[in-house]
């Protein structure tokens, strides 16, 4: 009767809470009789062997996440080239992807685990740095990959294309090119709109534009971004992937970016709001 | 030889500028040995006979529109149930939506008749205001729907669903629900987002309101959007459909908006490029 | 021992709360055998003879305010000529103006009664509308005097000048003129900056410019502010005070703006602190 | 008949256009028969013998700086304690500071030396970085003293307050602290409003802040500001000051920042206008 066979577990790495939610998860798996793989962090808290992330992604039919949204996004890009579907408990802090409090994951999870869930598709980025035709790295991103001046006190300056089309060079700290999903992280605070997490599309919001006619602008998923440092323009600067995976880079590189073909698949239990989440985390006044 | 056979015209009602470039155009689709119907504004600047809308409506296949986006806008709202496809010419000053300079009318228009363009959809909305079961009216819309206080002095208060869903109850001087096509026109005024043309996507945008944490919310154009009018704020307010068909509404009332099924077909020539047109528009500093 | 003598009491026109907090009130200053005389509204709810405003004004030494912000303001723009120090009395929400709580009453005026207050001078304007040399009216505002195209849908184009200076022509939805007072209220939902309420200063924040490079403009208070209605824009417009006192302007009108000599003297409490209503009313995260 | 006797020369350090003004400047003063100082950089260009930076602020009565507004905020920083006038020259682009062209430079200095100027008095800023009760370091700025975290990725956790009282605790990449003289500079860019030079105000705009509440606030030039990185927060940070003489903080570091005592004299041509400036720099509209 159970639509999973075999759980992935990922976790935060410390805290008595985390623990103490690993373990009551463990003991509802095992009633359940699923198949459990934990990797290296909760298998270090709960005190029993781990398994490889590889094995886990070989293995396991759906990813069980304990902490916050940041701990998700971890296991979401570690996962990126599976099909896993993921599904997060948070530390009694809603989360914007890890909506399960602790205390209700008996009783949200049981549900899910028998197929009744909403699945959500949300888009990654796959973000590439070139330095002439050579590759300097590659990573994947859920919330945004981010460009910004290495040297935070000095602009950059660069050039964005999409599908090959120029579209302006701007002078600023930075670009945040961003998921649906990361356009409630670090795009907000950049003055980004919020995309519906569903949304086929991208935004690319500038870092502090020396500009000020610069707007966000939304383009649909499917566009092919690149960024060009423009090599008049001496100053160096770092491109990171949700806040991780820093690549160093020079005036002259470039960063390409497109959206993955595959999606990282969310599981919400069926009562999932996304507005109630909204109100919730941006403080947004309730109904009288 | 001809992709089309008979050319609707529409026009900006009055100026030697538009009777020029109607002349202009006018002798130019007689040489093709077009079929030419005109509607009233351009007949009578022209001399020529007018044709009814409606039956421009039902045979042409292509509308050619001399004026400002103002004027297209307006054309495409006249057809918006007809899959017509628009071309338009501006009168000297580049627009969003009609982009063939005048001087430029016969070289860019000839490969257009022959077939060769680009063709864009563009999203419309059609807005519906309710007073309880009753339709006080309803309008198409291809840039935005906009909610405004009648009395510019006070706030409005509305509550927002999103197909059936609370999504937050605001305190503003209006709302703006617009299309990628009107991300450019008034809600980029009020601080949203552009929004690339062909995105499937509508963004809402509060005007002026009173609560720090809203911010432009882009949503599926799939959506159904409900826009409530709290009646304990007794202010009175008004919808207006691409600031034209204003409906007076009182507390109470609601507005149902959704994106209508056709889209409207915008032609473009061949080497039309969209980020140009932002960066002339927006006074986006080009690349040194 | 007292600070005062004569008390003059304004209040909100109705509301249990606002009768009992004024009766509350009543019996304090009556047990202190200080003068009251109270104007037509808490007079009717205290079920006593009113005093005339003309009289109140020249006969009090303290105004005391029962009520929100907008109560204050509105005893203040009627006592803007005289000297006369006020307080308020909030209905238990903090108000930016108002910050005595109803319940604190007693043991909050006893002090200030007794001269143990901090004052704050608060600058006050003027503004006078003009056609040709025509004064068409004149008023006080603590706020702010806001410019607004009356038709909402429709744009207004002005012209500012400061000290004879031409600053910019804009089209926009409106202008705010504000004091710091007025900083917090309708010109921060217009996204101006927060100005400390004794800074001499004016703040000049557009509504919606359709213009991407307009930005709030801070002022010294010694300037005086002239804004030309363009009258090659034909849309009516209307400026308030306050968001009271609407004067109805056509295109070529003019509205002349400075700082009044007098200024709004403000008691409040000897442990007042303005970050912390900031804190409150803005919902700004506390100290962990 | 010269209001001035002995004249400083400051400039930047290279470029052909550099020296063609320099030289053309030193004419010009030989011409009039004043007293020529020159600091290292023009020195060399002009291929003269240089005066070191304390004996031109010993000797000079005028500092003639060549270059862009970077340049002449260099001169103002090293000449902080004297009460030196300074005039700049740009380089063909308008600056906000250096607003004498050199095809003009003859015309426009004339006048001045003879004592006809519009003298401005600017705010300076000192910012001194404190780790327990040792001072890390202590510089001036002109424009701006930047709190920013190091790693840009991270944000950084700290408080304000302000004459001793706490305002609040923000994450943001930073908070710029500026003169009104900086307000078109960084400041502009994270979203802050243009405050007129000669406003005795400073203005605290955050960077990326995390909070969506966060807004620019202006507050008396007079007032203490101090910020104090929060130590639960392990993220390192810098300050800079005018973009220079950068000190490492760590958390628990403090950054104090009040208004120097002296003021920057600035002197302009007799027509010299702001208004003119700004809408330069900012490409606003000009009137029709």
């Amino acid at each position: 009767m159970n639509a999973f066979k075999t759980i992935g577990i990922f976790s935060k790495q410390n805290g008595q809470q985390v623990t103490d939610t690993l373990q009551r998860l463990y003991h509802f798996l095992e009633q359940k009789q699923l198949g459990i793989l934990a990797a290296e962090a909760p298998a270090r808290l709960l005190n029993i062997p781990s398994t490889p992330d590889a094995d886990i992604a070989g293995q396991a039919d759906l990813i069980i996440v304990v902490g916050g949204d940041g701990t998700l996004l971890g296991a979401g890009r570690l996962l990126a080239e599976t099909s896993l579907p993921l599904v997060g408990i948070n530390l009694g802090r809603l989360g914007f992807l890890v909506d399960i409090l602790p205390e209700d994951l008996a009783s949200v999870l049981e549900p899910i685990l028998q197929g009744a869930f909403i699945e959500e598709s949300r888009c990654m980025l796959t973000g590439t740095a070139m330095r002439g035709d050579k590759i300097l790295g590659s990573s994947v991103a859920l919330n945004d990959v981010v460009l910004h001046a290495r040297d935070e006190i000095r602009m950059i300056e660069f050039t964005t294309l999409i599908n090959g089309t120029f579209v302006n060079t701007q002078r600023a700290d930075g670009l945040i090119v961003s998921t649906p999903t990361g356009s409630t992280a670090y795009a907000l605070s950049s003055g980004g709109p919020i995309l519906h997490p569903v949304l086929e599309a991208i935004v690319l919001v500038p870092i502090c534009a020396h500009n000020l006619t610069s707007r966000p602008l939304v383009v649909p998923a499917s566009c092919h971004i690149e960024i060009q440092l423009r090599d008049q323009y001496p100053v160096d600067s770092r491109v990171s992937f949700d806040g991780q995976n820093n690549i160093e880079l020079i005036p002259g590189d470039r960063i390409l970016i497109e959206t993955r073909h595959e999606k990282m698949r969310l599981l919400h239990p069926l009562n999932h709001d996304y507005y109630h989440i909204l109100r919730t985390k941006l403080h947004w006044g309730k109904q009288p």
